[in-house]
């Protein structure tokens, strides 16, 4: 897949069950930020500060990470759900 | 077509029907923030810095990208439709 | 005309029909943000950042503009309606 | 009279009709933004920036300015009106 | 009265009557951000900008100002009404 | 009692009505803010200043302050009620 | 547990009954905020100041801790409920 975020946005491909079951993490349906269950896929080239420096993001390609849904774009390529959000709206790598 | 878009703004030509085919990539009517595809026509000088350094965009004219149509502005140019936003606007290129 | 922009606002004086039809660009009725065609009159001296270090404008007295009409503020000299707002209120020259 | 503004905040006079007409500028009633012509009577010693440097106004004690109404302070001294408002509420010296 | 406000904090007792006629200046009641007189009785030892350089207050003990009374903390300190408010809400020395 | 509060956040015990009474300052019921007296038990190591610098707190244990209640959390140890806030909820001390 | 949150984030494992009454803290119910005590489970690097300085948390593995529950997210491990959430909604260290 072809597809580069800008500055600290991510792609991410959601989980499907049988992966989020080997990971041993439950995210309640029910919770108020709806978590979820990703891999990263495509990363951004950082952010850039006020002081003119780039950061680069601390999630890398293949990660699996929790992240909330709220702030995500969702896409479609080729048959596949993906979601494109700012690494700020991922809480950990799992 | 002779428009300069000011500090970190973009022009961009939505994608006909056939150029999004192409891609590969499917953008749903349903999504929460109505992404769209479109082509770069014209780019800003960029973005400055509270430090006063000028920070050039990160898209560059021909590129393809997907956006979120609902900071811009509409605008036409020989019959042609056309948005204007900032470049914080764009998710990815593609 | 002797007025003087505070900061980064411009006075512009909005293009009449025949000059919008000349740049070949129509601004829908309809659209979210009302742009506007107009042409730059006076200029202020800059927008200071928090270094102290003042940047010019990147517009010049001449230049015709796309604006967002919602920010200025309506002045009339001479029977003639002009609009002052900051440049960051102003899309791309055009 | 004996009043001395903070930071960036000004006194102004309002013009009576005889300066406004002078001016050969008019500000409609309908306008959004309530703009109104004024002479600027006393001014503070200037806006303090992150990096503590002190900047001093644009504006000086004789001009004769366009401002918003909308932010200022309606006070009274000698049976005359004025208004106390910051230079960022100042839109262009006339 | 022994009363240290922090940071750019300072304690106001608002002026009687006969104080208030003795200046000239009369604040109407119906204006928008009901305006008082009062006299500063004690400062704070200033406002810390994010580069650490601590700015000392432009009001010093015994200052007359006038300031807006939305923002301030009403007090009674043997019997008497005082005010706590930040430097910002004051618009004046008088 | 031993607790750490995190950055510019102080623990504070209520003052009982004897002590109010002792300070002879009086907070009306009916004040905007609802403030409050009451004493530090324990202040956090300061506040991190966007160029990395710490800035220790200006209060310190033992001080008797006046704060606004609103933006407290509520804490209860060994049957006694405390808070937990940010410094700069406190307005000054007496 | 593999859990490695991002930038400023922590995860909190609730205390259970017999633990909270062993601290001697109540945190009421019906407290504004909702305030909780937990035990830190996994921290993340640190939050990075916009001169680039990365500040790494003030809260390690094993602290316990009292904590607004508003802005975390509920995850499950392993039948164990957790939250991950920001350092700044932690309010001490107990």
């Amino acid at each position: 897949m072809n597809i580069k975020p800008l500055g600290d946005k991510v792609v991410i491909k959601p989980l499907d069950q049988e992966e989020k079951t080997k990971s041993g993490i439950v995210l309640p349906d029910t919770a108020k930020e709806k978590p979820q269950q990703g891999e990263i896929i495509a990363v951004g080239s950082g952010r850039i500060l006020e002081n003119g420096q780039k950061i680069p993001l601390e999630v890398k390609v293949g990660d699996k990470v929790i992240f909330s849904k709220y702030a995500g774009t969702d896409i479609k390529i080729e048959e596949q759900d993906y979601l494109i959000l700012s690494e700020r709206d991922i809480h950990a790598i799992i």
